[in-house]
């Protein structure tokens, strides 16, 4: 049978998305299921495709099929084109096999014309609405046909004379006569009066805008081919508007927001769809239609149930009632929020509708995140000050403050705070652990803010370009507006919003919903899940959400609480090894301590625990903070005027200058390539020993306590194995003494993270000494395209913009550069040592799109931060079904 | 023919070096030719493979031998063992196939005892004489064989007695027993008597000595297996110590220095060779044999025309007359200085001795840079104030100055300068141009005082850590001394010392025998060779040391002098692409003529012109020189007496501090990793096109003049192909305008720079644009290692020492990371377009080894600073020959 050109709803397969298009076999799937649709008929793909075959021109054979389809459904519904007595109305719709913004969208009333407009007045008795009906048309046709700008025809007089309310016969009679001449100057055409014409011509431009200039971009971008081409649907007019009987609305058949099952939606007495989206009046709960309509009410009902069970989902679906006659338009799968999907998916399960299968893969993982996080309220009218990136998502209120150690002062005394920073660095981590929310004007989305930020599960906003930080006069301004130190603002981290004042939030909650799609959903996941913690609290989160492990706990966070920060700085100043080991001597008590109650929360579960990873300028002052300090004892000097407080000052003076010298000898042009990762372990062996015993005595104790632990040292920023070599040395030593001194060994494993390009390129030998390897794709993407992550927000945007790239890198990972070597350093790796575990540390383990790439790439974990662990699930068991390997 | 385990000297086959040793087999050629060596025999490697076998034995086979060849040196000689008429004495020597510090060396006058050494004095008439030599021998058998400590035996009576010349008889005798005394309370064993006990012990010593710790430690170093053994030589001692027709020498056949033919070196008369290492003489020049002892000076003129000869290269040989005879005791290849050895080697080919292939390998590519800049005299007595790293070799004098303005200033006024500063930026670079030399007390070999330097061939020493620079107060302080602004220092940039004062420099001439060498090597190397040069100056150099283009011409150093970097700052400070726009046509002309310049010097010879690479905020002023004028404003407002002068200083305040938020707006954390390269081109084509019309303009008017031009315009930085497509877009189309506007169309090409992991790795896609790729091995070394070559002089030399890498791999290309990428790079992009052109513009590009890699990595040519082209040629026909290619 060849492909059909023009079939009718009734004779269509409905499953032939492709053929008809979205919308065209939604409604022959309606038809055939015997519900109330208004007869149409499909000009299918195929005729938009013989279209372009021929440049551009309806062929007589396509037309000759159409007019065939017309006859059809004048038979059918009992009216014709132009008939006076039973005028016949359409409304014209474009129906790509995929949804697609960009292309023609919508003609209605198709088929009136002055003498129709006349005899559908005199039928319905409504002269005021058959003209307006007509007056309508003529716009629509004008714009969407005839290319003339909508707001030519829109404004002037039509916004005169239809923004109370519906106009007379008389004036849409005086409208249309002044549309039709503002379309024939524009355009040298009018809207024609013959319906077949008006079709015809409607038919060509739904076709001709699937090649429009948007729906091109539109498609480049999403990656869909442009010979899928688009269908028309024809489809028989009905009315809501022809009084109190009548009415239209739309209903979901659960709640979209909670996923409640129950009919849930609007609807508007005496009405067109038009009318509910042009906000003139206010539509009613559809409860009210079960009082005005109790047979219509319960017809709808039980059409939601079909639908549902024949779509087999939850349906978001229009329709309208004409003079007590319900008829459906449209149906399709309802949009709903993360826990909707989650409880909608569950039910339909528990209903025998799906499977388990499909139930995980209707949630999708970036929604889940919605669950995890307070929320701003959606609908809040408050003063939108700046938007940034939204780099962890939530919502917060508080005051603003700009120092770390304000925001701790002010949590202190009860306060609920918002950092807000030009950037954050580690010394701010005091007032990020305090505030509520953290706001930076400068970074992305794997900022030290946005990073640090989504560990902790807290909201925040990074890169608010329009955000200028003065952190001396404890003030930010906007283009709008100055918020000073102790105003109040909001933080949305899901949409990237700031808002000035207060505006509540809505607190989430995890369901027994949620456990039980995240138990379906284990069942169908490779890959297992750990998370990025750095203390106990954050790890028993994590455990909570179902990580199996800690992929990556940062020691250096350790390092800056209370007297910890002296004792590092002691020891970052320390002339010599000695030194130097006396001042870590006074840190490895706390470090024990804490990886003692780290181990603890992760009872029977592996721990990585990276050893001291950043420069060690980051632990010392800030330059520019005590280069201040200097200029005010400087000027203080002018006015000293005893010889006490010059000898007093320049005493003090001479202290900070040599604090600066300090600072300025570890000052480094590019840290991020610096004296950092093992080479400081390499530098300063006495660092890499004394946290490998603090680890190894924290697990000892442990032990001891039944506390079953699997610690994992890991070596940061490995460029060449002999480095690996070196620091394993260093730590089997280190293991041996506290073996032999506690008189008890516990089972450990050395491996290293791989976040240099040339660490994946020569995995094969570096594997021979590591136990496990753990990407860093952070640190991997930031060197293999050599790309600042805190520098890149001021041009990355601009790449995206003109498609340079397609989305953020430090997002999303760049599968042809960094995955090519995460897939290489994992093959290499595993060529030299089979048993060796391989993961992902860096945000992208968090990130859906990356998670499917490690599924294929042969990786065995992937970490992320606590908050994004049932995301990393939920994403890992989508990547093994797509794969058809669950 | 079983391996011989003891042979003498006639029955070896010389060339046999890995049996015999490199001393051994040296000696067996001599006597082979018949020259006059005192008889002797080798113990083999074979011998001490098999003592290591028996664990530290030596068997009695072997004994058998060593005694069997005794009698054969006693049959030989006349002389015997313990025979008071004609006491044998011998000399042990260790010899390894390859030289090898480290191991036990020389005991001479083996034989003696109390009884040998009253006959020896008797027989000579001297025995003041013998009971020295006995003396000497029992102090080197103690220390060598024994293991005594030398300075226990040296010191006390034995320093005492001998200080002043020989000792008579008696004191030496009472030297020797309190030697015998000091040796038993040490080791409690006494050096024997029995001369065959002194062999046994002897040998057994120098085979003990090829495991010990300094050995082995050596050769882990130089890749040199275990396995290779040590042979011992053993022969009859003849002594230059008795009387006036006797005597000692070192003679070279041709000059070290300047490589001129004949006999150059020292004769001491009446001594042993000790003696002259002793410097308790002064020998005299070698022509002072000449009319001492006319026969022997002929005899070792012929001789030494013999033996280079035989071994077919200039020779060092130690000689030694006894009573008129003269016996030589060993030659070898003479070191000599990069100038002797082209001579040496020209000469070599012209005399007929070797072939122009082996006189192009006779020459070390790195001595061939001692010949292209001046040099500091070697042997000068001025004070040496610090060391650093040599990073562009030569010597030059002049004062010292602190800053680049300072530099011009004093430059301008007659002076000869030296800039020294912590490091240097592009803003220094019109001081680099005035400076004679250039030293810094941070960064490495790369760093960008380095880099610059060579460029311009100019002396620069850098990472001197013990030099601090106080600018402030124009001085800089070293361990010893204090030196400030007008005091003379010296720099010696091929050994990286600073002295104080002015030491005299040695100019360098390039004489024909250079040339002569150089048109041989570019017979046989399959690499071109470019240079990177960045004005007509610089390509001018280039192409007198046979640069066959410009590899990278960088762009940005036309930015900075004058008022360009007016113009360009006001770029930076635009707030809109109209006004870049502007600012940028100031630039225009002058590039403009930059680049006609340039193309003119290199008419024919392809060009390559990197657009626009560093991040802007380098044309900007310092930081730190703003923040301080504001600091002095803020003093002097607190002394402001009237209202006019303090609304004064706070306008210029505010004036600076905004300039100072302009800084801060384009700081980067990692400018490395930042907004520059093709970023810059991509955020503000105007920049890109501005610089495309610039240089085709150029290449327009240079064709109209006659002048050949090969344009090729790379875009620097590229991580994704998209990149390069955009900005091959806009250079198009300002080609197009440029070719319109001057009705002539110019043939050029446009390619990129490969110098991120990504480019690399991507480099399939990216050859689809890019008509040639060069790889920026700096940046690329950078990136793949995650190293930044500013910041890691400060561990990388711990790096090296600790062994965890072999070479600092910004001077040699590290062939597992960065050479893969290079590889990888070169044969994709050339999958794509056979006919891609592929060049190495990185440091790398004049460094042996790497040449030698990159001669293996299909790559096309080569590009490094002018100074280095000879080098990179020579080095490029060493890859050749050595590959079996040429």
């Amino acid at each position: 049978m060849p492909t059909p050109q023009v079939t009718n709803f009734a004779d269509a397969d409905p499953s032939d998305k492709a053929l008809l298009g979205g919308k065209g076999a939604g409604l022959a799937a309606m038809t055939a299921e015997g519900l109330p649709v208004p007869a149409g008929f499909i000009v299918t793909t195929a005729a938009c495709s013989a279209y372009y075959d021929t440049e551009g021109v309806i062929s007589n054979s396509l037309w000759d099929q159409v007019e065939r389809a017309v006859t059809g459904l004048e038979e059918q519904t009992g009216k014709a084109f132009d008939d006076l007595s039973r005028p016949l109305l359409v409304s014209v719709r474009s129906g790509a096999p995929v949804s697609m913004p960009g292309m023609m969208d919508t003609v209605l009333n198709l088929g009136l014309n002055d003498a129709t407009a006349d005899a559908l007045g005199d039928l319905t008795g409504d002269p005021d609405f058959s003209w307006d009906c007509y007056r309508r048309f003529i716009q629509m046709y004008g714009e969407i046909v005839l290319g003339v700008e909508g707001d030519l025809l829109r404004g002037g007089k039509t916004h005169e004379a239809t923004r109370l309310g519906r106009p007379t016969a008389t004036e849409s009679r005086e409208l249309v006569r002044d549309l039709q001449r503002s379309i024939s100057n524009r355009t040298g055409h009018i809207v024609p009066a013959e319906p077949e014409k008006q079709l015809r011509q409607a038919i060509a431009a739904v076709f001709g805008s699937w090649m429009n200039r948007r729906a091109i971009a539109y498609r480049q971008l999403e990656g869909i081919p442009d010979d899928l081409f688009t269908a028309v649907t024809v489809q028989a007019m009905v009315f809501g508007n022809t009084g109190p009987t009548s009415g239209t609305g739309v209903v979901f058949t659960r709640n979209p927001t909670t996923g409640e099952p129950g009919l849930w939606g609007e609807y508007l007495q005496d009405a067109q769809g038009e009318d509910v989206v042009a906000g003139l009046r206010t539509p009613q709960p559809i409860q009210a239609l079960a009082d005005l309509d109790p047979g219509a009410y319960e017809q709808l009902v039980a059409m939601g149930d079909q639908l549902e069970r024949h779509n087999r989902d939850s349906q978001d679906i229009e329709f309208t009632i004409e003079h007590g006659k319900l008829w459906l338009l449209q149906t399709r799968a309802a949009k709903r929020t993360g826990r909707a999907a989650v409880r909608v998916a569950v039910d339909l399960v528990n209903e025998g509708v799906i499977s388990e299968r499909e139930a995980v893969l209707r949630v999708s993982p970036s929604r889940l995140e919605e669950l995890l996080h307070p929320l701003v309220q959606p609908d809040n009218t408050t003063v939108e000050l700046v938007r940034g990136l939204p780099a962890s998502p939530g919502g917060a209120s508080g005051i603003a403050v700009f120092t770390a150690d304000e925001a701790v002062s002010l949590t202190e005394a009860g306060h609920a705070v918002v950092l807000v920073r030009t950037e954050t660095s580690p010394d701010d981590f005091h007032g990020m652990v305090a505030a509520q929310a953290i706001v930076t004007s400068r970074g992305g989305v794997t900022s030290h803010a946005a990073v640090v930020a989504r560990g902790m599960g807290k909201c925040c906003v990074v890169g608010c370009e329009d955000l200028l930080v003065d952190a001396e006069h404890q003030l930010f301004r906007t283009p709008t507006a100055t918020v000073t130190a102790g105003d109040h603002i909001t933080v949305d981290g899901t949409t990237g919003t700031i808002y000035l004042g207060e505006v509540p939030t809505v607190e989430p909650v995890l369901d027994s919903d949620f456990e039980t799609l995240m138990t379906w959903a284990d069942n169908f996941r490779r890959l297992d899940v750990r998370a990025n913690a750095d203390n106990s609290h954050d790890a028993a989160v994590a455990r909570s959400l179902g990580a199996q492990g800690i992929g990556l706990c940062r020691t250096e966070h350790m390092f800056f609480e209370g007297e910890r920060i002296v004792a590092m700085r002691q020891m970052i100043m320390a002339p010599n090894a000695i030194a130097r080991a006396e001042a870590l001597s006074k840190i490895e008590p706390l470090q024990t301590e804490d990886f003692e109650a780290l181990f603890t929360s992760m009872d029977g579960l592996p721990v990585t625990v990276r050893l001291l990873d950043p420069p060690l300028h980051e632990f010392l002052p800030h330059r520019n903070e005590i280069a201040d300090q200097v200029t005010d004892l400087k000027l203080q000097l002018t006015g000293a005027t005893t010889l006490a407080t010059v000898n007093e000052l320049l005493g003090q003076i001479n202290h900070l200058e040599e604090t600066l010298a300090q600072i300025e000898r570890l000052s480094e042009s590019n840290p991020m390539l610096g004296h950092r990762g093992c080479r400081l372990g390499v530098s300063y062996p006495e660092i890499t020993s004394m946290q490998a015993r603090a680890i190894l005595t924290a697990a000892v104790r442990c032990e001891r306590n039944d506390i079953s632990v699997q610690p994992e040292i890991m070596v940061p920023l490995v460029a060449f194995a002999a480095e690996l070599e070196h620091q394993h040395q260093i730590v089997t030593e280190a293991a041996a003494e506290v073996f032999q001194r506690e008189g008890h060994t516990v089972d450990y494993s050395i491996g290293t993270m791989i976040e240099l390009p040339r660490a994946a390129l020569t995995a094969a030998e570096i594997a021979e000494t590591a136990e496990f390897i753990s990407f860093g794709t952070n640190d991997l993407t930031q060197t293999t395209l050599g790309l600042s992550r805190d520098d890149s927000s001021r041009f990355l945007p601009g790449y995206v913009r003109r498609q340079i790239i397609q989305s953020d890198p430090f997002q999303t990972i760049d599968q042809s550069g960094v995955g090519a070597l995460v897939r290489h350093g994992a093959s290499a790796s595993r060529n030299t040592k089979p048993t060796i575990k391989t993961g992902i540390c860096g945000e992208h383990g968090g990130d859906p799109a990356s998670i499917d790439f490690f599924h294929h790439s042969d990786i065995d974990y992937v970490s992320c931060s606590p908050y994004r662990v049932p995301v990393a699930r939920l994403a890992a068991a989508h990547a093994a079904i797509n794969d058809g390997r669950d």
